[in-house]
């Protein structure tokens, strides 16, 4: 097999290449005078099994570009199977019709994907587990959670307990508690009264104890830094947060950097540019993952 | 029917629909915090003919993705049939592999079309007529040359001499050459020997004339300028230059600027950004010709 990388996550490609000891696969991806994408594969793949590796983090839309382009060179190129590895699955929150006359592009996506050539996908922490299905071909789904969940067992923190950010990360936050051997916990956003301001009531045992916030991924970072707000104004001891996929954009880092969180856990399924290290970050490596899964 | 408008080309958008005498379909086209593409349209289409207006001229990527996006959302509105008037089609120099293991992005891009629910596009000038065969459904295509031609007969120049400022060229040079009953010419470049530069080498009758280079993109003016002060300095009395798609990437404006150029005439295909407007360039609209074919 062979293994290409494009823009969004070159050094995790080295990664991955270096922890299955082969080589990377020759390419040249660059761009036209007027933006457009210019790609050319330079050595054979024909009958190869072949793996590109290709966040559709920020610039998404480029990026998904950038693959499909590839995709289809690799097609022509007569590469027996196209995996693609896409730690961040981009569009993801775009998976059902919240408003009438809105489209799905997760699904727009997933046939675009199948449309360029792709055989198979290998992707992690899916926004929504359903989005599996919005492919004809086979998707395995990797898992933050391990990682996560080991880096802070590491850490030998005492009294633990592990808090969703919402009713939908429960199931998530399950997970890393048993892990951990601790409680879990929840917020349960309510608005009173119409008009009136969200309440964060938080469900579950937390006073004097370090929290942990889990999340699939983090954006904007507002639901998180408001979650770590209430938690230590009720009396937590500490607030650590973690998430899979630091999309991290707009007022994500100052949010936190002004937050009570004390470390913000991530991992590389998204690699992020130099203006958006902070010194509260902690990037966790899912290299040795996507190794095993290729 | 309906129109609705995306980004690219607003303004034309908005020509279309005073010509038609009908309105513009209400949408809303943004962006959320990280760059993704949020659509929603905003008026009942269930049943409609519409009709989805968008070059994938620059940010290409951007374009072809709020095209994928906004068609994923009328399909699934119910739109009864969907048409994309695509005046600019780009990516369309990548309809060859003009060497191994490249991709064919043309036919790529018609397959994407394709499979998010486009029915019909409507389409100027391709690069390559063969791209109208990468598709599976009616491509209806218009012509620039008329409009261009008309343009230059109401100049009433006298001894003009149409140039086609490349082999491929001499088709399109032909008819302009016949709209305004004038001979032609075409600039052969060739390599006298490996390593010495190429000759500009004009084939037909120009001294002394005023010469109309006809092109159907000009993207970083190279070629064209190029032919301009070839024309000039071998005895040409004024030299016009003239296409359908204005693409107009990196050097192009300095070029022309700098060039013996009289006058570029271009049409509105591609909505030119304020920073690329330049006093040697008039445009003409193709919303009278579009109007038509819808
Ligand atoms: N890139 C994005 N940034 C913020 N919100 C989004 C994005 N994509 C989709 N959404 C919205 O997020 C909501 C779904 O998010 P969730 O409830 O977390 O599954 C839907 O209302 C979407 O319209
Ligand atoms: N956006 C672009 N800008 C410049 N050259 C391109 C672009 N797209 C494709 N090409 C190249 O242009 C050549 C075809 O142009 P043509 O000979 O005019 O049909 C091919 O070698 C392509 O690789």
């Amino acid at each position: 097999f062979k293994i290409f990388s494009l823009n969004s996550n070159q050094a995790l490609t080295e990664e991955i290449v270096r922890h299955l000891g082969c080589e990377l696969g020759r390419s040249s991806v660059k761009r036209f005078s007027d933006g457009e994408i210019q790609i050319s594969i330079e050595e054979s793949v024909r009958g190869c099994e072949v793996y590109v590796v290709q966040s559709t983090s920020f610039p998404g839309n480029e990026n998904i570009m950038e693959l499909l382009i590839m995709v289809d060179a690799l097609k022509r190129a007569s590469a027996k199977r196209i995996n693609v590895v896409m730690p961040y699955y981009g569009y993801a929150r775009q998976d059902r019709k919240a408003r009438s006359r809105e489209p799905i592009t997760a699904k727009l996506i997933a046939n675009l994907l199948e449309t360029a050539g792709v055989t198979r996908v290998i992707t992690m922490d899916l926004h929504a587990p359903q989005i599996q299905g919005f492919f004809d071909m086979p998707v395995d789904q990797l898992q933050g959670v391990p990682i996560l969940s080991e880096y802070f067992a590491d850490k030998n923190l005492e009294d633990v307990v592990v808090v969703a950010p919402d009713n939908g990360g429960v199931v998530r936050a399950r997970k890393m508690a048993e892990a951990l051997n601790a409680p879990i916990a929840f917020i349960d956003k309510r608005r009173p009264q119409p008009n009136v301001a969200e309440v964060m009531n938080i469900v579950g045992e937390f006073k004097g104890r370090n929290a942990i916030i889990i999340d699939d991924l983090i954006d904007t970072a507002g639901t998180i830094t408001l979650a770590a707000n209430a938690l230590i104004e009720n009396g937590a001891k500490a607030v650590y947060a973690c998430c899979t996929h630091p999309v991290l954009s707009g007022p994500a880092i100052s949010r936190i950097e002004g937050s009570p969180i004390k470390e913000l856990v991530i991992t590389n399924s998204i690699q992020l540019p130099e203006d958006k290290l902070s010194d509260k970050i902690t990037t966790l490596s899912i290299a040795p993952l996507v190794a095993d899964a290729i």
